[in-house]
């Protein structure tokens, strides 16, 4: 058949909505400054669902910063691959500064998160080595996993149990092969909102031979005494083997960067496709990025008052019982049951007329008849953004307890595939 | 064995020249305002590594969208996916544009053009459908081939005799199977500089039944009569299913996008991990990307300038009997025979000694034995910078004819492995 064919008959599983929700559910516009307070579709809504954990992104510094680069460089420079014509100094100060930051030795920047990790994953491992990884890891985790020529096990997600037994599997492969064993996990779990166990994992060393690989994409700049991320809260930081960060997150940008010893730093920087053969960062973001870090070392409050945010929202919601699921991070997912459609319902219930703007996940980010609005609180929301937001909540209750949106879904003549 | 010991003893076919080359031929750091002139290890040089092609990096009114853009929103800005939050009205407008510009009904802008062409090939196939592509392609084809799951076949670059055979393998597997059939290729191939025969293998639908994916990277700008790529330079646009270009070329900055009829650019849109699952392209990008588009539809003189100077460097370059290869396109190898040490001292007599700098291409990226000095010419050379350069190759004329590089090369003693 046809590819173009095929994909008429089959738009996919978020495809299948895109006639119902776009525009809205997917693909939706927010206007304004971006903060806890923009417009959507017209309306003043309180925003949960950006990553600006610090609040960087309008920070008056990052911006001023960020202007000043972009006037001075353009969004141009440095033109071609890092290792071709796309070095300069700041490249290499920001990746002494992050590294530094972090407790590692070295650290190598790449020009976008999700590619890099791809990259990095499919340098590191050979067809002799054994991929040991959980099964809720991220798409780029899966994509790097999926270009690997040798064997890979998943482990249950979060525990330690099945992660031993697939060591010991991945063990018995690697005594024939003479290959080595990768772990990979996330410092958190961004959509489940818990921290990976990174402390119980890395004491497997006593038992096990292997190497571990963490993202921290919402653990940098949010967990840990100084900012460092999930390792450091867990007290394991120097028991990671190669730590990785995104800067959508905290650092309010794009890119990121690996971490580790020389040695592997120095084999990352020379063998990830995804940067040998594309494009550097660019200069705005990379000195973006050199105040951005300033200000999550200098700044302590920033985080103080995410925490207090984080705080004031997870305890209101549960008062309000609100399932939380295990979240000991930032992220804070508020877990019910129900279909997509009910989601849907729930969510245009609180943008249009509680004036909240939360992201709905339904499946297949997460599994099937779950439903989480997922709310991000900031180091820039406010008490009256918070006791607003519980508001809402409040009358969702109601609803939900009713019964009100399921028995809404029914009426609903949705002709949507059950993927 | 422990995966980082057997990075230390094999650093990879580019990580083996490190201690050599690192900061000088690997990670060379360009100083100075982007363009033809600029300062490497404190000597002035004129460039010929840039792929700005148009001169749009440092064009006036580029820079002044950029920092206007950087000043209203900052590098963050939209934050989060583009299915998520990260949608605004300025991205739409910028696919509406791109779409019209080549020829299409519609187009999907992406954060970054590598990762975008490794989940395009990875959504646009099924486990039943034959992947035929050209050997030469890009390492973000490779990668995204390297995702599929069914049958790939390569044929002989550029062959259309050794694609028809293929096309023949593909057909027999896909009457089995039930799948389809893409066919990969580029519209200029970036290191030999000829473009994708892309007039004789959309022919060959008549064939054969097949969807084509063409990577127009270093086309898109360059070629055709309004700039709209190898497509319209060859008169088979409208065969093309699938239309990419990087922002990365002759658009001065980062990011790309896919552009092709309504269905499939609704389905990518639907179905690209890479974008599904990362961040948004910033807003000064995407603003910038509508100036860049103004300027190359309504500034024709810049692509007459750029050919202009691509054929004031190939004609001299040919006068003093350098091989060109079969370059069509404004990239302009020089290519020699050598190893990669007669490659490098050569590079480094030409930026010490003459005040060129130009990259040179070794293997893994080509073929063992074969040295390119890569020149890539744009609008914003000036008749001298030509004049010099073409001055300093006929000192390397001389010094090549009489055989000195390579006894340089034989007298020095540098250890690395030979891949």
């Amino acid at each position: 058949m046809d590819i173009f064919e095929r994909i008429k008959k089959n738009p996919g599983p978020l495809g299948q909505f895109a006639d119902y929700g776009e525009g809205y559910f997917i693909f939706p516009e927010l206007e304004g400054e971006l903060g806890p307070r923009m417009k959507f579709k017209g309306k003043d809504v309180v925003v949960w669902s950006l990553n600006n954990y610090l609040g960087l992104a309008n920070h008056p510094e990052v911006r001023k910063t960020d202007a000043e680069a972009a006037e001075k460089y353009g969004m141009a420079y440095p033109m071609g691959a890092r290792a071709m014509t796309g070095q300069t100094k700041y490249h290499y100060q920001l990746e002494q500064e992050l590294a530094e930051f972090v407790g590692k030795e070295s650290a190598y920047l790449l020009n976008f998160g999700y590619q890099g990790m791809v990259s990095a994953i499919d340098a590191l491992v050979s067809k002799n080595d054994v991929i040991v990884y959980d099964q809720e890891c991220h798409a780029c985790i899966v994509d790097g996993v999926r270009l690997h020529f040798g064997k890979r096990f998943t482990y249950q997600h979060n525990d330690i149990d099945s992660l031993r037994k697939n060591l010991a599997r991945a063990t018995k492969i690697t005594e024939q092969t003479g290959g080595g064993i990768l772990v990979i996990t996330e410092g958190v779990f961004g959509m489940m909102a818990e921290q990976g166990k990174l402390k119980e994992i890395c004491d497997l060393k006593k038992e096990f031979d292997f190497r571990i690989l963490v993202d921290d994409a919402h653990g940098f700049g949010t967990l840990g005494k100084t900012g460092a991320g999930a390792g450091e809260e867990q007290g394991c930081q120097d028991q990671i083997d190669v730590y990785f960060s995104t800067f959508a997150k905290s650092m309010a940008g794009f890119g990121g960067f690996f971490a580790g010893d020389k040695t592997v730093i120095r084999y990352l920087q020379y063998n990830l496709r995804s940067q040998i053969f594309a494009k550097s960062l660019c200069m705005p973001m990379t000195l973006g990025g050199l105040k951005r870090l300033e200000l999550l070392k200098t700044k302590p409050e920033l985080k103080d008052k995410l925490w207090e945010n984080v705080n004031k929202i997870q305890s209101g919601l549960k008062a309000r019982n609100y399932n939380l699921g295990l979240t000991n991070t930032p992220v804070t997912p508020i877990i019910l049951e129900g279909s997509p459609i009910e989601a849907t319902i729930m969510a245009k219930d609180l943008r249009e007329n509680h004036g909240v703007f939360v992201s709905v996940v339904v499946y297949p980010v997460i599994p099937k008849g779950t439903i989480i609005f997922r709310i991000i609180p900031t180091a820039a929301h406010t008490d009256e953004d918070i006791e607003f937001t519980l508001n809402a909540f409040d009358a969702i209750r109601e609803k939900l307890d009713s019964g009100y949106y399921k028995k809404a879904a029914e009426q609903m003549d949705v002709d949507y595939v059950q993927y």
